[in-house]
């Protein structure tokens, strides 16, 4: 017996369950990661409670709506796998975190709490870390062919890039001041080819740019 | 007026914390990281749940203690900053770390937790980043001197070793299946300086064999 396709299956459902994510997206910026109330969200959309409920059956599961969102500003949407961004993008990914420090504290709150047992997004984490290690070899390999520089194939570096991403992330959320992320970043990319050209922060875009 | 030294702050005080701190370590790798209660560590160790928390007054205090004696046995007790490991004892952490999960897990679990807000061990996070990065950077200088191969300072590289080693570890927790940590930390090695002869996992330890 078929059942009435529910809020979240339809397309005006998707155009709700988006704009719940952005002002969860506002709450995280004003109150911080463990301050967001699923109430607090409620009450900026207008819906009750049990309301929002209906779209996300918990914090955790609204908390990845927010990371799946952020995932689909970095990308623009396509498909990073069949169609690699540049490792020119991918610093402008890290340049960009530096300036969403609220995204980038949701993404690692809810990482160290998917290692804790019986998590129920650990799912997410799993199928993101293939995913995206996959497209980071993708965009290495796009770059530098078959082999890097120092000899590593994309599919040993990738990990090490992925790595150096959420690792920075934790360092840098507990003492900005003394950790210089995009710098940090940069460096990283040194060591995978001391020729390749990576681009200034300070420079205008030249997608955007005249 | 003086008050009497309690438990924490004498030398029979000391031991017993220690003993605490064992007993949590086998709890959590019999249980995990969130099914290790207070009780069961009491229980362990013959003390009340009161009484436990004499020794410490929280959970998080309890785990802290174990990351703590978990630095002590890595560096042997040494300060090593003053007296730094060598790439190769670091090295010999990263295949030591894929023996012991539960207390990765553990490690991991509170790093995520502390960048949430108002978290009451964020400042050992925060004092433990600056000490090891100081100390890797030490290391690194023993091994290079005041510039790596590829013309980063021990300053600009010890970040990204430290961002390696904590990276790496969320992605094995996930799927240690796909993800050979030591391999991986080598492969990064690797990069610091392709001519570095990293030691051997299935190698005889030199400092323990014939």
């Amino acid at each position: 017996m078929p059942t009435q396709p529910g809020p979240r299956h339809n397309a005006r459902g998707q155009a709700r369950r988006e704009e719940i994510v952005r002002a969860a997206i506002e709450v995280i910026a004003e109150r911080g990661y463990r301050g967001a109330s699923l109430s607090a969200v409620a009450e900026k959309v207008g819906l009750t409670q049990q309301g929002l409920l209906h779209y996300f059956p918990s914090k955790e599961d609204l908390l990845i709506g927010v990371l799946l969102l952020r995932e689909r500003w970095d990308t623009g949407g396509r498909d990073i796998v069949s169609e690699p961004m540049s490792m020119a993008a991918t610093v402008g990914v890290v340049d960009a975190n530096a300036h969403r420090e609220a995204i980038v504290r949701t993404f690692s709150a809810l990482l160290g709490e998917s290692v804790t047992e019986d998590y129920p997004a650990a799912d997410y984490f799993r199928r993101r870390y293939r995913r995206v290690r996959e497209a980071i070899a993708a965009t290495l390999r796009t770059e530098w062919g078959d082999r890097l520089p120092t000899g590593l194939t994309p599919e040993e570096a990738a990990p090490l890039v992925v790595a150096i991403m959420d690792g920075l992330q934790f360092q840098w959320l507990h003492e900005p001041e003394n950790l210089d992320m995009p710098a940090a970043f940069r460096a990283f990319v040194h060591l995978l080819d001391p020729d390749f050209a990576v681009p200034d922060p300070a420079a205008p875009e030249s997608e955007s740019g005249a």
